[in-house]
């Protein structure tokens, strides 16, 4: 069944065509004509002309083709992907109950969970997203099915089981805390044998997890010691829902803080921040929190729009997420592309303060930004893991030359799974030629 | 060379699929398995059984397509096709400087604008607009073999001479008053010969236009009865630049109106009015001047977001412009997204009183609300002309299923020119099976 043998897999190689990756958020590193090489799955560097000592290995000649690190989408639902650009004529909360909830409720099914979930992985695969965090549903056997289908396809992920157990339909809820303890655990366990997919804890939003809950999925935390995503300030209605849920949180990351689900000892990506307010950011800053930025998503559920460049300046961390099905498709193109449009929107509209986001900026969030939160992940420079995508944008015709930065930035708002014609992860030929 | 003898034109068919048109704003019709008829060019409405009377006549099946009215992009620069999804790090009158008037100049050169043009009369042809109305540059030439090549492809377009001659590089201005006069001339004399292209007469903007140019252009229009397209209260500082250089006008769309270009005779578009006054939306309101939106554009160029809700309720005549290459993509299911999108940041940032555009609006403004500027185009009720696109959405999968209505809304967000499969224009096949 898995893809783990039919590709060559070599211990040391290099890609040959039009290198481009991010050394910090301002310097775009453009190569052209040059190599990079993979050794053991570490990236040994980009060089203009291939050292001596490494003639010797082979050489994937990919010609004119632009090749970038491997993007990174920090918060998308999988389950979601079937109603993926249906339904979104209301906000966050209505939005869940009137679609979501009824969609993800379908995955008790494994009949219908092996169907969508077949649908998700190959779309992934086939874009530009070489790792990404996950969210499944409540369901254990459909959350391991979905964890399977990604390990055989090569893609690294974390995914996560959701918990929710409270504000949600009845065949959406935890039976107690004791049961959705244990199921979580159950799922832990069944998933640690996975190679490229790791299981991340996932309490689904403050509104949906009660205090009783929260603390059992702490204690499990920290018996796993597993890395946390969920949703944060992300709607003002579900803002104020929060402060009466949770009169006693100081604002709606402390409701994760307290127990100790706020970063500082594990890594934690919190999608969304739309508007979070000074003391939120600052605990997310002290504490290393990952800012998952979903700008598609944000504008399609009337949420508002990040102050991302606020957020950079305050050396926050932070990456770009596509939030399907709030936002409507898997490209990180156009997670990039809607980024810089909608900064571009709260500078004229919200804050002229804030100066737009540019292209350098959006393809670091996308790449290196987002990366971060896997380790040394989403550049080329030398330790770093060997996540290449090979784009062949020959299909976008043109009369005038362009320069390889030119491509890259239009690839940015043209770009789609169409022009991805190689992708490697961890040094694995995943798809392509 | 032409297309005209290649493609059967027969005098009598129907198409069979599931048919999705607008009558009003509000009202989307959706005819699952039903035929939609043409005669001579023109429609004889939907049928959900077809008439004993057609049965003789041929039957095209597009079985479980989506068939739709051909969509009508109101703005668009061919010569700019070639830089979209680049530069646009600037406003308006910065990114016309840095980047759009050199492009431009170098549609001096026949071969450049031969090789351009192809491209951009290819992709329009692959899209799913039937219908343009579309700046060339100030080259005669240049834009008489923009306007064959289009003729040649079958699309119905306005296509528009450029005139320029102030505030813009001297490789890109008319030399005077009176030799703009007789090229324009000349320009019109040589394009009226063509069936599907019209000359439109195209003053760029009133920055770029100086009195006596705008005096010579109204003469022309008198003479030719020519519609007028041009741009409007696009940008905040393009507003008060015309303020400086009009001072005798009421408002910016007054500067076109005291030389009888602003409505009323004649169809006139005008792009972007995204800043638009009481006064010039009124006068836009009485002569019954069309808004071109352009809502991806207006966000790329900073420009912000224009107050459609509002332009709806005053019953302004209203429909989507693509704007390459302040606009990135050709594609009218992009423009729709967008102005979706767009409508909801500003009802979130901006307005709360304006309610943000839904799905059977936008598609109305794409469609038969453009298409008015053209006569009785973009619907399938009977009397209007024959353009419809076949979408085959099946390469998008889903594990559920989803109604017509469903797949039209989907394509929205997610359709592009992969999926339009086949292409009528007034009743003749232009592209596809």
């Amino acid at each position: 069944m898995g893809n783990q043998n039919i590709y060559n897999y070599e211990e040391k190689y290099s890609l040959k065509g039009n290198i481009c990756y991010s050394k910090t958020i301002t310097e775009l590193c453009i190569a052209p004509d040059s190599y990079v090489i993979c050794e053991n799955g570490i990236c040994l560097g980009v060089y203009r002309e291939l050292p001596e000592s490494l003639r010797e290995f082979p050489c994937y000649d990919y010609k004119d083709s632009l090749i970038i690190p491997g993007l990174v989408d920090l918060h998308v639902h999988a389950p979601q992907y079937p109603f993926r650009g249906l339904g979104m004529d209301e906000e966050l909360i209505e939005w869940l109950n009137v679609h979501t909830f009824p969609e993800e409720a379908k995955y008790a099914d494994i009949t219908y969970a092996e169907k969508a979930y077949d649908i998700f992985t190959g779309d992934l695969l086939g874009s530009a997203a070489t790792r990404a965090c996950i969210f499944g549903t409540i369901h254990r056997q459909a959350t391991l099915l979905l964890m399977e289908k990604l390990e055989r396809s090569g893609i690294k992920a974390y995914v996560g089981k959701v918990n929710m157990d409270r504000n949600s339909p009845e065949n959406l809820r935890e039976r107690d805390v004791e049961s959705a303890g244990k199921d979580t655990e159950k799922w832990i366990e069944q998933s640690l044998g996975f190679q490229h997919v790791k299981p991340i804890l996932t309490p689904r939003f403050i509104p949906a997890c009660s205090d009783e809950l929260m603390r059992r999925l702490s204690d499990i935390q920290k018996k796993y010691e597993l890395p946390v995503q969920s949703h944060l300030s992300e709607n003002l209605g579900e803002i104020q829902w929060v402060r009466e849920l949770c009169p006693d949180a100081a604002f709606y990351g402390d409701a994760y803080d307290r127990y100790g689900m706020f970063g500082g000892g594990y890594p934690t990506v919190m999608a969304h921040c739309v508007h979070s307010e000074e003391a939120e950011i600052e605990v997310m800053k002290r504490n290393q929190v990952f800012i998952a930025h979903c700008p598609e998503s944000n504008a399609n559920l009337s949420s508002g729009i990040a102050p991302v460049r606020s957020y950079l300046e305050n050396g926050l961390q932070m990456g770009l997420g596509s939030d399907v099905a709030g936002g409507t498709s898997l490209s990180m193109f156009h997670a990039m592309a809607m980024a810089v449009q909608c900064s571009k929107l709260r500078w004229r509209l919200v804050d002229s303060s804030l100066a737009p986001l540019n292209i350098e900026e959006v393809f670091y969030l996308a790449s290196k930004g987002g990366g971060a939160f896997f380790g040394k992940v989403g550049s080329f420079e030398r330790g770093y893991e060997f996540d290449a995508v090979v784009l062949d944008d020959s299909t976008l015709r043109h009369p005038q030359k362009l320069s390889v930065r030119e491509r890259l930035e239009r690839m940015i708002y043209l770009g789609d799974d169409r022009h991805v014609s190689a992708k490697y992860i961890g040094g694995r030929k995943v798809m392509g030629l």
